[in-house]
C-alpha cells in the first residue's frame, strides 16, 4: 500500500490488525455450521460469539442480530420487507415510504425502481439547508395511512450531519402508536463513530456495515427486540434463525465480531480521538486559510471524524484539487469525469460553485496528529488566498451566498 | 480440527490452502476498489483477476460473471428477478414458474412464499421415481404462455442425480424461440466437480457458489452473453456492472477466484479422482455387503463424487448409524432429532424404511484410498448381514419394495 495519508475512512477503514487475525485463524473453521459434527460446533460456536459483540454494540439481544452480506442487503431487505407486510398484513395496495434526500444509494435506488414500477409512492423529505438535517415536524408531515417505512440515516456520510432520529421515531410512536409503521434507520456511517443504541434510538431495526468501523466488508441488520420485525428476503436453508438464509460466511462474521468487541473496549476514547483529530484539523484550516474556505453545517451535531470543507479560493473543482495533492488521500462525492458536484451537497442546498470545491476529509482512529498537520500545510500551499481584488471578491461573493 | 475422515463434501467442502492463502494476502486489499487513489486500482485489479478465473471456468465473458454472497442470494434474485420481467415487462399479472421438487430450499422456499401470498403459480415437476430426474416432456410439458422462469438444478445434492438440464433448455428454446423464458440452472453442486459449461448448456444464468469447490462462502450469478438477463435485485451503489450493489468484499472474492483458478488448471484431473474414489467406495460396498445395501439411481447419470446408499441390514436410522461412525462424517439430509428421512429421498420416490437408512457419502477431491477403506471397514462391521430367517426375510422385503 502506498504512504499518502489516508483521510477517506468514510468510504472504507482499513482492516484492524487484530480483525485481520481473526479472518486469517477463522479460514480454519470452515466447516458447514449446520452440519453435525464437531468442526461444525465450532464454527457455530465462532458465530455465537460475534453475535454477542454486535449485541453487546448496540444494546439489543443476541436474537436480534442478523448477518447479511452488507449494508446494501440490510437497505434492500427493510424496503422489500415492509412492502411486503403492507401489502400481505395490511393489506395496502400502493404502499407509501417516507425517507430523505440524502439517504444512500442504497435505500434511494431500490426506492426509485419500485416507484417508477408504480408499486410504492415515496416522500423523499429534504433536509434543512442551514442545518443540513431533517426536522421531526416535516418527517411527521409527510406520513399517511399508507406509510408502511419510515426511514432515516443517522449521520450522512458526506456532511457528516446527524440526523434527530431518536426524536423523530419516539414522536412517530407517540403519534401513530401501534399503527407506527417500520421505523429503520441506516447507522452504517455513524456505528464505530459514536454509541449506537438501537432501543433509546426507538428503531424497529438498523443497518450497520463492517468496513465503516476497521471490519470486513459484511454488515447486520439489528433489530430491537422492542419493536417488530420485516419478514426476511433471502429464503432457503433457514440459516440466522430463519431470518437470513445462505450459508455462513463464518470467517468473515468473525472478523465483524472482532470489529465489534474492539469498539465495544474503547468506544469513549475512539470519539475522543477522533473528534480531537477533526477539531484539530478544522482549528488549523482556520488559523491559516481564515475566511476562504467554508466547513459545511459546522454549527449543527456533526459526526466526531467528518469534514465537508469548500476551499472558496481554489481556482477550479475539488476534483483537481484531490489530485494535485500528492500526501493525502480524501474524496469529492462526485464522478470526477462528468465535472459534476455532489448530488448530497446539492440535495443540502449547498450551491454548485461551493460544492464543487468540496472535500469530504473524514479521519480515522488511526490518524496521527503531524498527519494532520503535512495535510493542512499542502491544502494551504494549494489553496492560499491569492492577492489581488478579482479573487477576493469571488470568494466574499461565495461566503455571501450561503 | 478433528482427525475424522470427511465425507461430507456436498455440504461443504475445506477451503484449499492456495485459497486460504489468497484470502490472508488479500486481507490487505481493504480499498473501496470504487474510490479514486492507487490502493482502490489494486483491489479492483485482483477482483477483475478473479472474475476472469470465474468466466474461464464457465466459458462466459468477464462481463458476464456476478458475484453475490453465495447461492441463496443468486437463486433468490432469479425468482425476484423473473417475477419482476414478466410482470413489468410482459404485464402477467400471476407469473407461473416451472422447477423440479428436488431444488435446493433457496429455490423452493421463496417459490412457495410467493405461491402462498398468492403472487405465482408453480409447477414442481417430479423427478421419474426409477431415475431421479426429471424428462425434457414433464417440463415442457408444464410451460404455460404465463412461464416466466424454468429453473433446474444440474446435480442433486443429496442423490448426486444429474437432471438434463441441457436437453431441456435447448428443447425449449426450439420450442418457443424468443418467447422462451427465463432458463436458469442450480449448478452449486456440480461446478467444481464436472464441466459445466453455460453456453452449452443452453442456459440463461446459473448459480454457483464457491464452498462446493475448495472456496469461500461467497458465490455468483453466471450470465450467458447470448442470453436475456434478470434485472438486478440488490441496488445502491452500482457495483458489479450495475448487476449487484454493494462494496466488493474483495478478499472473499479474490478466494473464490483462485478456487476457480485450481480448477480451471486441474478439472480432468479432478473429475478422475472424485470418480476413482467413488467407484472404488461402491465396489467395496458391493464385495463386503452383497445386496444388503442400496446405491440409489445407480444407473443413472450421477455427479462423480457422490453415493446415496441405504444400509438395509442396518436395524435402525441412518442418523443412529452416522453416530455409531467413529472413522468419518457424512450425512442424512434429514433432521435427525425428528426421526425423518430425508425430503429429497422422499421427492425422489425412495420408500421411507429405505430413505431412513440412507446416508450421503460425498468424496472429496483429497480424500485418499486408505480413508476409503477404513471407512467400508466400519461400515460393513456395523451393518453386516446378521444370521438368522429374520433379518433376511426383512432386507428382501426391502429389496423387493424397491
Amino acid at each position: 500500500m502506498t504512504s499518502k495519508i489516508y483521510l477517506d475512512n468514510n468510504a472504507t477503514t482499513p482492516l484492524d490488525g487484530r480483525v485481520k487475525t481473526a479472518i486469517s485463524e477463522a479460514l480454519d473453521l470452515w466447516a458447514n455450521p449446520s452440519s453435525n459434527n464437531e468442526n461444525a460446533s465450532k464454527a457455530a460456536q465462532a458465530i455465537l460469539e460475534a453475535r454477542g459483540h454486535l449485541a453487546k454494540m448496540f444494546n439489543v439481544e443476541n436474537d436480534g442480530v442478523v448477518f447479511t452480506s452488507g449494508g446494501t442487503e440490510s437497505n434492500n431487505w427493510v424496503i422489500e420487507g415492509s412492502i411486503r407486510i403492507a401489502r400481505k398484513v395490511n393489506q395496502i395496495e400502493i404502499p407509501h415510504i417516507v425517507t430523505t434526500n440524502i439517504e444512500h444509494p442504497s435505500i434511494l435506488e431500490p426506492l426509485k425502481r419500485r416507484e417508477e414500477d408504480g408499486e410504492i409512492a415515496v416522500t423523499y423529505v429534504a433536509v434543512n439547508p442551514s442545518t443540513g438535517f431533517v426536522t421531526t415536524e416535516s418527517i411527521l408531515d409527510a406520513l399517511t395511512p399508507s406509510t408502511c417505512l419510515v426511514t432515516v440515516m443517522l449521520a450522512n456520510n458526506e456532511t457528516g450531519v446527524l440526523q434527530p432520529v431518536s426524536d423523530i421515531f419516539h414522536s412517530i410512536r407517540e403519534t401513530f402508536k401501534e399503527k407506527s409503521p417500520f421505523l429503520h434507520s441506516d447507522v452504517a456511517q455513524a456505528a464505530g463513530k459514536i454509541h449506537v443504541d438501537v432501543k433509546s434510538l426507538g428503531a424497529d431495526a438498523v443497518t450497520v456495515v463492517g468496513h465503516k468501523f476497521y471490519g470486513p466488508r459484511n454488515g447486520a441488520l439489528i433489530f430491537n427486540p422492542e419493536g417488530i420485525r420485516v419478514p426476511p428476503m433471502l429464503l432457503g436453508g433457514n440459516q440466522e434463525s430463519g431470518w437470513r438464509s445462505g450459508t455462513e460466511n463464518t470467517p468473515i462474521i468473525v472478523g465483524l465480531g472482532e470489529a465489534a468487541r474492539i469498539y465495544n473496549e474503547n468506544s469513549e476514547n475512539i470519539e475522543k480521538v477522533l473528534r480531537y483529530n477533526r477539531d484539530h484539523f478544522e482549528q488549523l484550516l482556520v488559523k491559516y486559510l481564515q475566511n476562504s474556505h467554508l466547513i459545511h453545517f459546522h454549527e449543527s451535531p456533526r459526526l466526531p471524524n467528518t469534514s465537508s470543507v469548500a476551499f472558496l479560493n481554489y481556482p477550479s473543482h475539488g476534483c483537481d484539487l484531490l489530485e494535485k495533492c500528492k500526501t493525502f488521500n480524501a474524496s469529492t462525492g462526485a464522478a470526477c469525469h462528468k465535472n459534476e458536484c455532489s448530488p448530497i451537497l446539492k440535495a443540502c442546498g449547498v450551491p454548485f460553485e461551493t460544492a464543487s470545491k468540496t472535500l469530504r476529509i473524514s479521519f480515522g482512529r488511526m490518524t496521527k496528529v503531524a498527519e494532520i498537520e503535512t495535510v493542512v500545510e499542502e491544502i494551504v500551499q494549494l489553496c492560499s488566498p491569492v492577492e489581488g481584488n478579482e479573487n477576493k471578491d469571488r470568494v466574499d461573493a461565495l461566503l455571501l451566498s450561503q
